[in-house]
């Protein structure tokens, strides 16, 4: 049943992000919109749902609004939907030059096939898009409302830079402990999803305190599904992730288990210093690791998080048909669906 | 009179931006912070009004609010100048990144002080803090106006990202002419100075005839700004531009002379094919162009562009000591004051 809303929701999402992205849709200026509905997964090779991800923000947003409006209705909240994922494109755009990235969702990134230049712009264009996005709420909700949600949503990019601040700074220190591990994740991972969840709530007409549940919910969901991803890329299922286990070690990802591990300075810290893993040494170093007590304490946080994810959620009651799926999506992201 | 009123402006436009900039001035966060302070011309190695720049923008932004508010008043309309201000230099960051250019103001720009990745994020920070200083305007206008003055500022922000996505892709080409020429600058300079005047009319209280006329004034000021910083960038004179002139001919720079160049498909544009001019061709190159008669055509369009710019301002009437100041700036921008 409520699979059904979800499958409502995801083609009316695709048609609002188009609507808001065809902004850049004139003819002078062809290229650089075909960029982003590139980007976007719509157009140029291996366009298509693989292509444009889940979807997981707008879906938590929409949710959200219903789950909270009484009437179940969503429809007003769609230019916000369209915003957090617009954002978090900007983002991604932006990461893939600054990480040196050449695939996204196994595809090119923008930088390669249209230059660093072009790119920055590109990841400028959609920040911009998202901004825009989140004025047209206008149609449906009292100017007073939308001025909360563009500020809601502008202080989330602001964590997001601050979390992007953070990542880019730590390359290359062997210093980290895992107190250096939580503020970076709250701005890059968490902060998006603690947005969607305070905007969906807002839109939804939900009063501050159920507000600020449905935000703490979004909150340490972000932190739990950051976490567990970190466990997967170090030890984890290949069937599960689609990614080679422990690719995150070869990557050099300063991620929960590993900064664990360094805060140990024992033997993994030892290794760690002495230069990139390579793939044939993925196996032992995660077993190392895991003797570090890296796995069991990381396992911890994840379970941690979790249920103050679910008892956030508890707290905000969400309703009916969306309150079942935002159960649903929430166990789905959490790993307990699986 | 009018000098005085600046100099009132000034320092209050500054105190806004500190205000602004210091969002991100947090423990954690410090050189992502110090970043933006001396990029803003605040900090660092050769701090002060030189690296700071003119504050154009915000000026005619605030010289507008006081203009057509009747009272005189612009206090509140402070956090729009810095959100304009904010939004410049976040373009300046990324510019900076585009173009390679090592030096910003005399300094070395953010990239090269602290990588090009940090840079990026450095930028887009900027650009969410011109976001969040918009939304600001609601401590002294009714939300409708915030709401307007934030779509305002979105739409100019995705002007730029025209513009500049149409500079990038000229770079390398042969064939461009005259007509290439209005849509990028309309874009890169001109919807900027726009977008201020057009919140500075909406935000003086101006009825909508009157923001469209101030509007059309930051159009056609940036359109002339630039065309007459074009020709000085080519003949100019060396005392008033600051720069050597015809630094714009050895960067390649597709100005408005070399555009009119290259759409006479003569000696000119065979040269400029041949790859870079060299400093000691400078003055051959130069006077070629001008015999293509690129001097006089584009000295015509500077003239038309003043010319539209002057009569829209009339039509916008400004008044007081605010008006005077106006019309000051505005001479002194289209060099008839110097």
């Amino acid at each position: 049943m409520s699979d059904q809303l979800v499958s409502t929701l995801l083609p009316a999402i695709e048609a609002e992000l188009q609507r808001q992205v065809s902004r850049l849709d004139s003819p002078r200026t062809q290229p650089y919109h075909e960029m982003l509905t590139y980007h976007m997964g719509w157009t140029g090779e291996g366009a298509g749902p693989e292509a444009s991800g889940k979807r997981i923000r707008p879906l938590l947003l929409l949710l959200t609004t219903a789950a909270s409006s009484g009437s179940g209705a969503w429809e007003s909240a769609l230019p916000a939907a369209a915003a957090v994922e617009l954002l978090h494109n900007f983002s991604l755009i932006h990461d893939d030059i600054q990480d040196n990235s050449e695939k996204r969702r196994g595809r090119p990134t923008v930088w390669v096939k249209w230059g660093m230049p072009q790119a920055i712009n590109a990841g400028d264009g959609l920040f911009v898009l998202s901004n825009l996005a989140i004025t047209d709420l206008i149609a449906g909700y009292p100017a007073e409302t939308v001025v909360l949600a563009a500020q809601i949503l502008h202080n989330t990019s602001l964590e997001l830079t601050r979390g992007q601040y953070l990542d880019i700074s730590y390359e290359k220190r062997l210093d980290l402990a895992v107190a250096d591990y939580w503020p970076m994740i709250a701005g890059k991972t968490a902060a998006l999803l603690a947005g969607c969840c305070h905007l969906g709530a807002l839109l939804g007409g939900a009063d501050e305190a159920a507000q600020q549940a449905y935000r703490s919910f979004g909150n340490y969901l972000g932190l739990a599904f950051q976490v567990q991803d970190d466990i997967l890329g170090i030890w984890g299922d290949e069937t599960v992730t689609g990614k080679s286990a422990a690719s995150d070690l070869v990557e050099g990802k300063n991620s929960l288990p590993v900064l664990a591990g360094l805060g140990k300075k024992g033997k993994f810290a030892e290794r760690w210093a002495q230069g990139p893993i390579k793939q044939e040494e993925v196996e032992t170093v995660a077993k190392l690791l895991a003797t570090e007590s890296a796995y069991t304490s990381s396992h911890e946080a994840a379970k941690q998080m979790t249920d103050m994810a679910l008892s956030s959620l508890r707290e905000a009651d969400p309703q009916g048909e969306a309150g079942e799926a935002l159960n649903e999506l929430a166990d789905k992201l959490l790993g307990r669906a699986m």
